[in-house]
C-alpha cells in the first residue's frame, strides 16, 4: 500500500511559566483557538509530546477558553517547567505522543496473565520515561496488587526497576541494609542502628523513603535533624568519610520508578507484597548493598497480622532477594503497639535524640528494638560472633560511640540542625480510671497525619502511655502537635468521631 | 477520653472563573501563601471539599506560586465552575473532605475479596458524588477488570448504577432496547433497526453512549444526524410522539456513574466483562427496558473471538439481565470485518441514509444485518410470530416506512441535519494485484481515531474493499478523512509504519 508523505505543522508557541503546582505530573496549557491546538486537533486531557530545545516530555493539555494566554503562547506548569529547563523566550514544539504499547501488558495482567521480564521492562520504562498518567500508574498498582504477582513476575519487576535508574558501586565490601516493613508508628530505629553499625566499622549507604501511608517515613525524620536530599556524589563522599549515611533515596535517582509509583500508592493507599517487595530490593540492588535486614512488626493493627503472614513475606524476601543476589536475614518483632513516643518526623527525631543520648528517660522500647536489629546486623555481617551481636551493638550505643558517630554524619551530610517545635499542642485525657489495653496502630497513625505529618514535620501524636499502664481520669493520654490551627482542629474533630484508638479497661 | 471543642478558621476567597478546562474531574486554584493554605494546611493535589452557596464540590487543589490570582481569591477550572454556578461576587469556603472509606473495598477487591450490594453501592455512590478522583476510579475499573466480579457481584454493580441515578418508566408497556458489544467498525445498526421497530409500533427509547475505545459511538453517529443531548422531558416528548427516540444517554442521568467510568476505561482502552455486562444493563433498567436484544459480533479481530466466549458472555447477560427482571436475547453475527464502508461519525451515518434510502449501493452487509436483528427484535416482543420477522422487517425498510419514521424521529429530537464532510483526505491504494484475506478490525479503528473520529465528526476511513474482493495495483482501498492537516498527517505516519490492516494475497 503507498501513501504519499506530508508535512507536520511546524509553528512553535512561546513558553511562559504559569507558577501552577500540578505536583509530579506535567501539566500544559493552551489555548483552544491557538493554531496548534486547531491544526493538531488536541483536546482537554489529551497527551502531548512538547519539544523546547533538545528536550521532550509528555504532559497532559489542559485547554484555555479566555485570555490567559495569548494565542502564540504555551503555559507550563512547575513540573513541566523543571523537566523542560527552557531558556527566556524558547519555543515550544508539539507532536502526538506514540500510542503507549506497554498499556497492553496492563490490561493482560488484569486478565490474570503472567508478564515476562520484558513486559515489565516496557511497563517500567514508560514510567519512567513520565509516559503514564495517574489513571496509568493507578491501573497498573491495582492489576499487580493483592497477590497478583508470582515470584518470577517480582524477580522481573525488581530487575526491571534496578535497570531503569542509576546504580552505585561500593569497590566489593560488604554493604549492609535493613529495612523495616512498617505499620508501627514511631518505630524510627534506622536513625539508631545506621550509626552503631558505622562505629563497628560497617559499610551502611542506607537510602530511605518518604512517608507512603504512614505519619513519618524515614527520610522524613531524618531530615529534621540534617538534610537528606544529596546528590550521589554527595552521598558517596560521606560514605567515604563516616562509613555510612541516611539520605533519600528519591534524590540519588535509585529504581526512580518506585518513587512515581508511591506517589500513586500514597493516594489509593495501598501497598501491596509483590510491589513492596520490588521496590524495597530494587533501591538496595541500586544502592550497591549485598546484606539486607528486614524488620518484620507482627501485631493485630500492623501492616502484619500473624507469625504464618510474616513468614510468608520473609520466604518471599529472601526468594526474591536469591535472585537478585542478596543476602537476607529477616526478623520478627513485635508490632502490637506504638514505638517509642513520638509519632511524627520532629517527635520520632526527639525520641531518637534521646536513646543515642542514653537519657535515662528515653523511650525503652525504641532502644530495646534498635538494639536487637543492631545485634542482628551485626552478626549478618560476619565481623561478630553469633550471639554476641546485641552485646557489642549495646556497648557501642552506652559508650557513646553511636551518638558521635550520628553527630558525624549529620555534619557530614550538611550540618546537623534541631528538630521544630509545634505551635498548636492539645491533650487528651483518661475519661475514667483503669488500665490501658490497646493502642491501635493505623488509628494513631491516622491521627497524626490528620494534624499534617509527614507535610507538616512538627506535627502528629506524642503518647503519654504504652499497653498495660494503669491510667488515672484526667491523666494525659496522648498529645496532639500540629502546625496550623485547622490542622490541630480536623485532627480533633475526626478524634472526637473516632475515639477509640486507645482501649481502657475500667477498674481501680 | 475529652477533647474540647475548636473553632475551624471561616474566612472566604472570592471566586474567580480561569477558563482552564481539566475536562470533568474539578480542579480549583489557590495562592501558597494564601490564608486558607496556610491555616488548614493543603498542598498541591490534595482533595478538598469547596462550598459556594448551598452547593459544595470534592476538587483538586492545584497550589499557584506566582500572581495569576491575588491571595484572596480562588481560581475554578470549568467543571468546577459548571458544578459550583456561583453567583458574582461568591466566597467559597473550604473543608477537609471525609476520608474516602468506600475506597476499603477497591483494596478489598484486589485483594480478592468478594464486594456485596452494599459495598458496591458505597462505591458507586461516591463515585456519581465526585469523590472519586481519577487515580482512584482507575484502580476499581482495574480491580474489577477481567473476570474478577462473580454473577452476583455483577447484579450488586448493576443494581448500585441503577439506584444512583434518575430511573424512567412507560407505564407497563412493552419496552424495547437493543445493545451490540461493539469492536466492529461501521456496524451502526441501531439508526436502521430502531426506526424498523417504531414503524412496526414498538415502544423503543434508545439511549446510546458515545465512543469507549472506537472511533465512534451510536451517539457520535446520530449526532451527526440529529441533536442527541435531550432532557428526560424532552426524551419522553420524542417517545410519547414518535414511539422511539435515538439520544445521548448520558445526558438523561440513568446510570451515571457509567459515564464517569467510561471516560476512564476509554484512557486504559480498558472494557471487562462484569463492568461492560453492568454498564450496559443499568443503562437499560434505568431507561425502564424490559425486553433487551443482544447482538454479540465474532471474529478473530473483534471483541469476542470465539463462538464459546460469545455463548458465555450471552450466559452473563441472561442470567444478570434475569435478576433485574429483564427478557434478554442474545444473537451471535459475523464480526470477521468491518460492516458498511464509513469508519467515524459522519462517515458512518452516511452509510445509514443509504440503507434507510433504498438506495442501490447501499451497504449490503449493514443492510442484512440490520433485518437480521430487526426481525429477531420484532419476534423477541412477541407481537410477531415466530419466524417471520425478517421478513416483516425487510418490508418495513422497502416500502420506505422505516426512512420515514426516521426522518420523524430526527424532527421530533430537534430537527434533522446533514452530516458534515472532512476537509482533508487521502487514497491508500493496492501496492500489487491479489485479492483481500483479512480486514483488521481494530486496526482500522485505530487509524480512524489517529484521524481524529470521534471528536472530530467527519474524520475516519472510507473502506473500499471487502474481504474476499480482487484488487488490482493502484486500486483504491480506502480513503482518510480528516478535519485538521496535523491528524490526517499523524494517521498517515502511523499507518506507514504499521501498514498491514488489510491483508492482499498476491496474484492475478
Amino acid at each position: 500500500m503507498n501513501a504519499a508523505t506530508t508535512e507536520t505543522p511546524d509553528a512553535g508557541l512561546k513558553v511562559r511559566r504559569l507558577g501552577i503546582d500540578t505536583y509530579l505530573e506535567p501539566v500544559v496549557f493552551m489555548r483552544s483557538d491557538c493554531h496548534i491546538c486547531r491544526s493538531e486537533g488536541f483536546e482537554a486531557r489529551s497527551r502531548l509530546k512538547v519539544h523546547v530545545g533538545d528536550k521532550a516530555i509528555i504532559a497532559t493539555l489542559n485547554v484555555v477558553h479566555n485570555h490567559l494566554l495569548a494565542n502564540d503562547e504555551i503555559g507550563l506548569s512547575e513540573s513541566a517547567w523543571d523537566m523542560l529547563t527552557p531558556a527566556a523566550g524558547s519555543l515550544a514544539y508539539f507532536s502526538h505522543p506514540n500510542p503507549l504499547d506497554s498499556l497492553r501488558h496492563v490490561r493482560a495482567k488484569i486478565y490474570g496473565q503472567r508478564l515476562d521480564e520484558l513486559a515489565l521492562r516496557a511497563v517500567v520504562e514508560d514510567i519512567v520515561g513520565g509516559r503514564y498518567s495517574n489513571t496509568h500508574l493507578a491501573a497498573f498498582i491495582a492489576a499487580c496488587g493483592g497477590d497478583h504477582l508470582d515470584r518470577g513476575e517480582i524477580v522481573g519487576l525488581t530487575r526491571a526497576m534496578v535497570e531503569a535508574g542509576d546504580r552505585l558501586s561500593w569497590g566489593g565490601a560488604i554493604v549492609m541494609d535493613k529495612h523495616c516493613i512498617g505499620g508501627i508508628p514511631g518505630n524510627r530505629t534506622t536513625l539508631i542502628v545506621v550509626p552503631i553499625a558505622a562505629a563497628f566499622g560497617l559499610t551502611m549507604p542506607k537510602t530511605s523513603s518518604r512517608a507512603i501511608t504512614s505519619p513519618a517515613g524515614t527520610a522524613d525524620t531524618m531530615e529534621t535533624l540534617a538534610p537528606v536530599v544529596l546528590t550521589p556524589e554527595q552521598m558517596r563522599g560521606v560514605v567515604e568519610r563516616e562509613g555510612a549515611c541516611i539520605v533519600w533515596g528519591g534524590a540519588v535517582r535509585l529504581s526512580p520508578a518506585d518513587d512515581i509509583l508511591i506517589r500513586v500508592e500514597r493516594q489509593l493507599e495501598l501497598d501491596s507484597e509483590g510491589q513492596m517487595v520490588a521496590s524495597v530490593l530494587s533501591k538496595k540492588v541500586a544502592a550497591g548493598s549485598n546484606h539486607v535486614l528486614i524488620d518484620l512488626p507482627v501485631g493485630p493493627t500492623a501492616k502484619v497480622r500473624s507469625p504464618e503472614a510474616a513468614w510468608h513475606l520473609a520466604a518471599v524476601f529472601e526468594g526474591v532477594g536469591r535472585e537478585m543476589g542478596l543476602s537476607i536475614r529477616s526478623i520478627i518483632t513485635d508490632g502490637s503497639q506504638p514505638v517509642g513516643r513520638g509519632i511524627g518526623p520532629a517527635l520520632e527525631a526527639r525520641d531518637v535524640l534521646a536513646v543515642l543520648q542514653g537519657e535515662p528517660d528515653a523511650p525503652r522500647d525504641l532502644r530495646e528494638h534498635a538494639l536487637l536489629l543492631a545485634g542482628q546486623l551485626l552478626e549478618q555481617s560476619g565481623r561478630e560472633t553469633r550471639g554476641e551481636g546485641r552485646r557489642t551493638a549495646e556497648k557501642i550505643l552506652d559508650t557513646g560511640a553511636a551518638w558521635a558517630k550520628f553527630q558525624a554524619l549529620c555534619e557530614a551530610q550538611g550540618g546537623m540542625r534541631e528538630p521544630p517545635v509545634a505551635p498548636h499542642r492539645h491533650d487528651i485525657t483518661a475519661e475514667k480510671n483503669g488500665m490501658v489495653t490497646e493502642i491501635h496502630n493505623r488509628r494513631v497513625a491516622l491521627t497524626a497525619k490528620l494534624a499534617g505529618a509527614p507535610d507538616a514535620p512538627a506535627a502528629g501524636v506524642e503518647m503519654h502511655v504504652k499497653v498495660g499502664d494503669p491510667v488515672k481520669r484526667g491523666q494525659p493520654l496522648f498529645t496532639l502537635h500540629a502546625e496550623a490551627k485547622g490542622e490541630l482542629s480536623y485532627a480533633l474533630d475526626h478524634f472526637r468521631r473516632q475515639p477509640d484508638l486507645i482501649q481502657i479497661v475500667e477498674g481501680d
